[in-house]
């Protein structure tokens, strides 16, 4: 049964309520487990059996400590670090509903809350602790790649440089060893979170030098203090910290941590590495889905803020409208800056001192890249105050740096419902990126197939299979010609990845990334601990394609197309009969299945060659 | 000042009406010509300066016929001919309006229509007779190729083939000549009803052999009795009309007549097509816009019945969910007759006489065909009634026949506020024929710029002219493989308008054809008579380029695409600055238009080349 729990504790429940006779309840349940489970095989049957079994017979007696029984009053005994705002929500809300507690909160508590903005931040309160296994890291072996922390759903496994002051003053057992790309000028230390991480394994997977081991979250627990020390106490070393590389990214400060997202998701390591790559200066629209349920939970947020205590802005919007919400947040932006670029024109027309103006001139310069102009703008704002000038100016400083402006969504959004407004935005040729979680399937709401959705796909609600192709938004959208297309899968290439948001990011105009997101709905053999891995598989069978289309590179007179992925390597049903979302249909229908699948390949290979003809179709004329 | 009038009549009512000194009216009139027309040039605030003038002093008494002050009474005189149930909508509802008596109209007038159901063909009762010049058809100089009737946009010109009976019963002066392809077995008339014509002399424009001429309406009253004669009484000739060709197809009876559409529209000329090719067993799910006003206006329905009393079903949608209302109606029509298929299944095991049987077998091979399942369906109605059985069968008898579903909108619906549903309904992979009528811009609400809407183009409210360029909807839909796409403009080439709608109809999937259609809000040289021949240069030019992509080839080994348009002959420019819509720019911004219109053209020539590429990208391999 591996991780999962619940029948045996379902067991457990009836034999110790006895809300029916012990008897009755397990022939019941054997009963259910049986027409639930025969689909999926009679050894899937006989494990569920033996779990209902060993629920209701092995139940030990556990005395609780009388303190337990106030938890309440649990977290008051140290007292809460942090922003004042952010602990006040934490206290008055966050721990409350932890704590089982939500019901009794009176309407005051959510007064600070009334206009829906929370403090970034606020999930690394919670330490949840419900990892079985987390993993240990042997220093010996690690080849310091930062593979682990780059696909890490939960940024619970971070790497840090430290320097001498900072080992010094190091918690003892910390583990470090010499930084080989500083030759030894950092010492580099790999940090884990056992109280945060959700135990999925899919670091272990995707580390090559077998550097990673799960073992039980007990005997973990002190790497908590170290974990701690690092957040706290290292700073980012920004010679080493960029976004040029798979390793350097890592280096940078993810600012969004420890969500309430599956074990093993594939979407929240999409979004964490992208706040790695824009930092505070980042807006981001969501579109309703699993994305804004972990991303968004209230209370709860996961998103944070950097060393400067900024964080990127982040909003939920509806399903049908979100493509159009993040266009309205760039909207905003453009508007706001054009005005206060006036203003500093007019200022500095108006008389200024030498070193304003060169400040200012400086800015101007630097207006639309995004780096340079938060640099050159906080110049700008020295220079002002220095001169004693310019308070309207000073008042609206976050203006003078320029935003990257992000738009989240899964493929039920980009694919369906948002689709007509996703292309509106696509169409307006203005500087936003979208990033699509594509899981083609509805995840967060049970199961519905969406047109992302593959022929012979089943889901809850799709059962027969689904017979028509996976539509190509990535196709459609390279039809404009003027946005910028990309499909990624992290776990197939980790550089190629980073290298399609690095661009999309560099591109003034509209972007959009899909990036291919294994889910706990795919069932796939071995579970999520194989969620990055199957990407690799994904993209070797040809079942997913790797490529980017950039218009930047047309105005260049160069191909703006490049396919990322190699020729299919074969193995294709095996792909799909790894997945129950596939091999479910071969239980319960071969001969559709056997149909579908076929159906299924033969549509991936065209798709391939497609893609293979498109190098030629975009080629610059000689 | 041409055909426009209102200029002229409202100096004429201030003048008569003495609301104000007369002096002032004029003066507050000529001021407000120049303000709103001299950015189109000195010579049009002349024109309409001259026109206030002549208005003011040019009244002429005249006195009006006692019997005119109650005009109602006027329609008694003779009685309505024609169906029960559409006279009483006529009488009862029709006429009040037209005689501007709509508000004394009782509820219960209403009541026959509360479903929201009208009865068809009532616009032939309205014989509006507003046209100030039509027609007159010298049959010596014609060709008989029937493009005249081909382009005609309200169906007010058709060619008639009568046989010796039908000339004889003819009234006297019915003009007709040798049939030139029966080798004189038929006669060719051309009949036009003068009542019923706009006046817009599209018909003479594409006239190769100069046969029509514009002639003032009351001379050419006497051709009424003519055309109703030929619509009455002269049979379809079905061995010289089918549609497999311009000329054969305006022998077929236009299920669309005498719409209140503008004078020249392309739209209609493109709807009244399809009706005579796809006949009574047509669906259409209309998107609200101009075609859901011309082709809807509740009792002035100007969709027609047959020679047998059938016509399409039409209904209008939401902007937002046309698309999905057209799919509804494609599945309704599949669930209902796949029930009426099991039932006459069930009925034939169950035992019947030999003749139902070979008569169901007849059917059920003609099942999924549009003609076949029509003819096959009445002959199993008559063996079944011959037999006395099936009783529940023939009560659904219209189901026997397959149906050809349509979705009708124009560039706003489909480019815009209706393309996710529009894209979801393609997707689907559903037998659905979409029909998007492309003005390139929002013309019943006065003109916004749509998505369809090109570089530089300036609309009511896009006074700037657009700055990206037009949403490739075709390339987008040949995205997905497996839907029939096509672009048309009938004005430039009617065959391969013709091909495109035949090829769509006959694909078992979704169609998406989009006709270019020159409009009112484009303000083209010399006006609406213009519009076809202005699709002649769109297509020269390159401004517009045809093309079909048909899924059906890909399944014969042959390449689904097919580039219709020649290489753009040059021109662009002056094709730009024919029309207002795009001149005006030139006005008020020159510098702007420039550089928008290079882009323009820039931007076409692109297009171009990428259609000829694509003619080497989709050929199979060899």
């Amino acid at each position: 049964m591996g991780k999962r729990t619940n029948t045996t504790l379902q067991s457990a429940f009836f034999s110790l309520a006895e809300v029916l006779p012990k008897a009755d309840a397990v022939k019941y349940m054997k009963d259910a487990a049986t027409k639930s489970y025969l689909k999926k095989g009679q050894d899937v049957v006989d494990m569920n059996h033996k779990a209902i079994d060993a629920g209701a017979d092995a139940l030990v007696k556990i005395d609780v400590p009388a303190e337990w029984a106030n938890p309440a009053a649990d977290p008051e005994k140290a007292p809460l670090e942090g922003r004042a705002a952010l602990v006040t929500q934490v206290k008055n809300i966050l721990l409350p509903i932890d704590n089982m507690d939500g019901d009794s909160l009176p309407v005051s508590a959510f007064m600070p809350h009334v206009d829906g903005e929370w403090e970034l931040g606020a999930s690394a309160y919670e330490k949840r602790g419900v990892a079985v296994n987390v993993p240990e890291w042997d220093s010996t072996k690690c080849a310091q790649c930062n593979r682990c922390a780059f696909v890490c759903p939960h940024a619970t496994i971070r790497p840090y440089l430290l320097d001498e002051a900072e080992m010094a003053a190091a918690p003892e057992g910390f583990k470090a060893v010499d930084h080989k790309l500083s030759k030894g000028a950092y010492k580099y230390g790999l940090a884990v979170s056992p109280l945060d991480c959700m135990g999925c394994g899919v670091c272990v997977t995707v580390c090559p030098t077998k550097s990673l081991t799960m073992k039980p979250l007990e005997e973990q627990l002190p790497e908590q203090k170290n974990f701690d020390y690092a957040v706290k106490n290292v700073s980012v070393k920004k010679d080493f910290a960029d976004n040029s590389n798979v390793i350097k990214s890592q280096f940078k400060t993810p600012l969004l941590e420890f969500s309430g997202s599956c074990a093993g998701c594939a979407e929240t390591s999409y979004a964490r590495l992208i706040t790695q790559l824009c930092g505070d200066h980042t807006y981001i629209s969501n579109a309703t889905g699993c994305s804004s349920i972990w991303g968004g939970p209230g209370a709860t947020a996961p998103y944070t803020v950097n060393e400067e205590g900024h964080g990127p802005a982040w909003c939920n919007s509806l399903f049908e409208d979100n493509a159009e919400h993040g266009l309205g947040m760039r909207m905003a932006v453009k508007t706001r800056r054009a005005k206060i670029k006036a203003d500093v024109e007019e200022l500095v027309a108006a008389g200024v001192p030498d070193a304003v103006k060169a400040a200012a001139e400086a800015w101007f310069a630097a207006f639309d890249d995004v780096e340079a102009s938060k640099k050159t703008g906080e110049a700008l704002v020295e220079a002002l105050e220095e001169a004693k000038i310019g308070a309207e100016i000073i008042a609206r400083k976050d203006l003078l740096a320029e935003k990257t402006v992000w738009i989240f969504g899964g493929d039920g959004w980009a694919y369906d419902i948002g689709y007509g407004g996703l292309d509106h935005v696509l169409a307006s040729g203005e500087n936003v990126n979208v990033m699509v979680f594509d899981t083609e399937v509805y995840s967060n709401t049970g199961g519905q197939a969406s047109k992302a959705s593959n022929i012979g796909q089943v889901a809850q609600f799709a059962a027969a299979g689904k017979s028509v192709e996976k539509k190509s938004l990535s196709q459609i959208a390279m039809a404009y010609g003027y946005v910028y297309v990309a499909q990624v899968a992290m776990g197939a290439d980790p550089a190629q990845t980073l290298k399609a948001m690095n661009e999309a990011i560099a591109y003034n105009g509209p972007s959009l990334i899909i990036g291919y997101s294994p889910c706990e709905m795919h069932s796939i053999k071995g579970g999520m601990m194989n969620c990055q891995m199957e990407m690799k598989k994904a993209v070797e069978c040809g079942y997913w394609n790797l490529f980017r289309f950039n218009p930047a590179l047309k105005a260049e007179g160069k191909n703006p197309f490049t396919l990322d992925s190699k020729v299919p390597a074969g193995g294709y049903q095996d792909f799909l009969k790894n997945e129950a979302r596939y091999n479910r249909l071969t239980r319960e229908n071969p001969e559709r299945a056997e149909k579908l699948f076929a159906e299924n390949e033969a549509a991936a290979m065209a798709r391939y060659n497609k893609l293979v003809k498109f190098v030629d179709f975009y080629a610059p004329a000689e």
